[in-house]
């Protein structure tokens, strides 16, 4: 098994490679060929230039663009919009949607004390008025005079500095440390629009050319895929093993990584994601210790996707960030360059259109760091609501507080009500024949595996579709279930998965599951061998 | 003069160009050296990795980092943080911060009902409750339930639709259509972080190669110089002739985009800044459609960066987009690619701490659309609080509303008290020896010219540093005022220029021109010739 997927490993990369040299090489000569065509007829060229459509056309664009994916918004999704807009053209009751990590959209609930906070700092002017007492919690109110004492001017409504406010980030600062129990710099804090913006950061500074390669879990998030390609690297995959509950083994990034430098390929970064996405697995301690290890050797740049941090729903595994592991075994700001990616996004608190997050970012040498905060300054500053929102992520109310027994009730019930999801979705992908699903032991995805039909690969390739996306299509198109194919996460070759998430509330839950089983029941006697 | 400037466009262009050219070949030879050592080397080439210290390095960034540059927040600002924190170090009371558009940084107030609207939306469970009626407006209470209604779920925590809920586009499409007079379609706009990142992504889709060039204005917002840059594009200069209050002449980019052309660089789009910035000026109506006309003749996508739409000063001029003018010259989706940038960041509110923003987009084909709609999702969507107010700004209070009286008050005192302090500024600097100052028609900056003394560009020279920002150092330590110097915008080569902010409050306006003029003499009396 290793050793296949090792093989396959290559392939990838190889075909990767290729695509990029490709790409690169036509984009240089269509631009040479276009402008030199330009010299030819000039001085007349303008007056040949067609004056009855725009001139840009897909051939014309940046072909990194065009050759970013991103799964989780695509395909299947676009269908399931036309099919909302369309009530007439299917039999169910309604889109069941999941697809994506956004726990709001489907009904859950923020919490009360972030909301509070945010909107006494939205509107200040309320802050001394005596209605303000009897609608919002005491400590809901003195935590937006705290906030809003840390901001220059009381100003909610400036450009703050590039890396966000220096008291939210002291206040983050406090909270990583609490969390790890090693200190935490507020100056290595950047504060960022989601996750997301962070990560293309890193990628555009660590990226030079097509020969610059990023290892990368497979399966993956698309994200790292699309950032990649946007930025004109390669993507050097290491393949996460199922068997082993999605293990993440270095003997296999090590192989990877060599069979990536054989080929020219010089490899920056590692990312790891833990809790996994789309996998769902939390990684060992001594598993991630291993990792640091290898990174410091190999001189990797560690990125470390710990999103789901607050997102462990087994009790025998706990999220251990990788800056406390890699400070526990003694490793300092000049042994291992590492970034750790946090949002607002995921947790207990799921506050996905808020926008908020940072990075941590260790490790780097001063002039580095300067290059890291330009680049944070051409944006001037991530938006203020997101930043405070990121602070009280990091600094919830505590023992003592008005707000701390409805705080933890509510971010009790969403945890426990996410585990209990988790744990019925996967009993039941498990109980359908052909498929096999792993624990999600954390963040908000499960990956199962499915043994598809010969007959259906057949039927697939002559839709020419993916064989996974044709059965997820046809899973919506009977059920309102919305998946996404595991080919837009990677998988090794031959195998077929989908992700779905454990974010439908509860009741909703037995619905997906009956559906589910009826159309896979049904699918298999159509298809079955 | 015009065939100076043409002269030295050419220059910028030329060296611009080299510079791309080297940095991507000397990218590609260390990438290929660096990794055909790890093959040399390889097995063990890993252990022979420097194990004490982080493997990345400034010479091991991506190049075109490295190049961009951020004047706005260059390395006057940081004197002047560096100042602010040590306040025994000077003899002023304050640091009067006159370098970025941050009016709320400076104690301009947000406008009450903008801010009513997004607190309600942020913490919604108010919205019922008796007290609320006293604290809010009825007008904002009755907005924070019709947009939450067009939020499914009335999730405003949710991730949206990538380009923005569609009932806040609906809204910016009617604001559209009531201030041009021609349709606007909601699937037209694209709602982003501020208008920066909407910049970006049309750079990343334009920008192949450093053979694609981008027209931009000089002076310019360094926004387009360090995008250009970051997207390893090349940036072909035209110049904005301060002799006639930097007016912009279509004869001069035509020059520019022939002289591109023959240097091989494909020009693929042009960038014009209306109300200017730095420069303040706004265009007549006859000159845009020249602008209009040329970039249908040429090809060109319209890059139209209109931020400043609220703030005009002056009673002749007026406010057209390109998108009305384009519209009422007959020309529609077939005959120009247009993209209208716009911000919360600007005009009477000057929300930059929102990250609000979006651009509508015009002209562009199905699948060049896709592109663009594929790119905004790899970012999910923007802030939810950034595009209600989006929403609010392109749909205020009207005829009616309870809060329409305190709104307009509130947006005329603005508007007026900063056409007050332009003029006086403008007045101030023209009262000093060797300074001329265009007036500021619009936007929130002056950008006077400075003859400076031979002995004080000697001196400079003597410093190594480039005589403007020598200048400006030099004011900022003895007044404490930031200004950022002309050379961070781009100038005619032997000129040079500061561009000062309009926003301080009206009561520190005197100190500004006091200290000014004070430094001012004292300057011209040690180094007058």
């Amino acid at each position: 098994m290793r050793r296949f997927v090792i093989g396959r490993g290559r392939n990838f990369l190889n075909r990767s490679h290729q695509q990029n040299l490709l790409s690169s090489s036509s984009s240089h000569c269509q631009s040479r060929f276009l402008s030199s065509t330009s010299v030819i007829d000039s001085p007349s060229s303008s007056s040949m230039a067609p004056t009855s459509s725009p001139a840009i056309t897909v051939d014309s664009l940046n072909p990194k663009v065009l050759k970013c994916e991103y799964a989780v918004r695509g395909e299947i999704v676009s269908i399931a919009q036309e099919l909302q807009t369309n009530p007439g053209s299917h039999s169910f009751d309604e889109i069941l949607y999941c697809n994506i990590g956004n726990p709001q959209s489907l009904g859950q609930q923020p919490i009360t004390f972030f909301r509070e906070v945010l909107a006494l700092c939205d509107h200040p002017s309320i802050l001394d008025r005596s209605e303000t007492q009897g609608l919002f919690s005491a400590d809901s109110i003195e935590r937006a005079w705290q906030i809003l004492d840390q901001i220059p001017g009381r100003a909610t409504g400036a450009y703050s500095h590039s890396q966000g406010i220096k008291g939210l980030r002291d206040t983050i600062a406090a909270g990583i440390e609490a969390r790890d129990g090693f200190p935490a710099d507020p100056n290595d804090i950047f504060l960022t629009d989601g996750a997301s913006p962070a990560v293309h950061m890193m990628m555009q500074l660590l990226i030079r050319s097509e020969n610059d390669g990023i290892l990368c879990p497979i399966p993956q998030y698309p994200l790292y895929s699309a950032s990649i390609a946007l930025h004109g690297g390669t993507l050097v995959p290491y393949y996460l093993d199922e068997a082993t509950g999605w293990g993440l083994e270095t003997s296999e990034v090590k192989k990877q990584l060599e069979a990536a430098k054989a080929k020219g390929i010089t490899v920056r970064a590692l990312v790891v994601i833990n809790p996994g996405n789309p996998t769902g697995q939390v990684l060992a301690e001594e598993n991630q210790r291993a990792i640091v290890d290898f990174c410091k050797k190999e001189g990797l740049v560690l990125l470390a996707d710990e999103v789901y941090q607050e997102n462990v729903y087994v009790p025998e595994k706990k999220f251990h960030s990788f800056k406390k592991v890699s400070r526990s075994m003694g490793y300092g700001e000049k042994d291992i360059s590492l970034v750790s990616f946090q949002s607002v996004s995921k947790g207990y608190h799921g506050e996905c259109g808020k926008r908020g997050g940072y990075m941590e970012v260790t490790g780097f040498s001063p002039e580095v760091r300067e290059q890291i905060y330009k680049v944070a300054s051409v944006n001037l500053c991530s938006n203020i609501s997101g930043q405070i929102l990121a602070s009280l992520v990091m600094s919830p109310p505590k023992v003592g507080d008005e707000s701390y027994e409805s705080y933890c009730a509510e971010r009790d019930g969403i945890l426990s009500s996410l585990a209990r999801r988790a744990k019925t979705l996967e009993d039941a992908f498990n109980s359908l024949e052909g498929i096999t699903c792993n624990k999600a032991e954390g963040a908000m995805y499960l990956f199962p595996r499915i043994q598809l039909p010969e007959k259906a690969i057949k039927a697939a390739e002559a839709e020419k579709t993916v064989p996974d996306a044709f059965y997820c299509r046809r899973l919506l198109n009977a059920t309102g279930i919305v998946l996404v194919p595991g080919s837009g996460f990677g998988q090794v070759p031959g195998t077929w998965h989908f992700r779905c998430t454990i974010l439908p509330q509860e009741d909703k839950i037995p619905a997906i599951v009956t559906r589910l089983t009826d159309f896979h029941k049904s699918f298999m006697d159509k298809f079955r061998n």
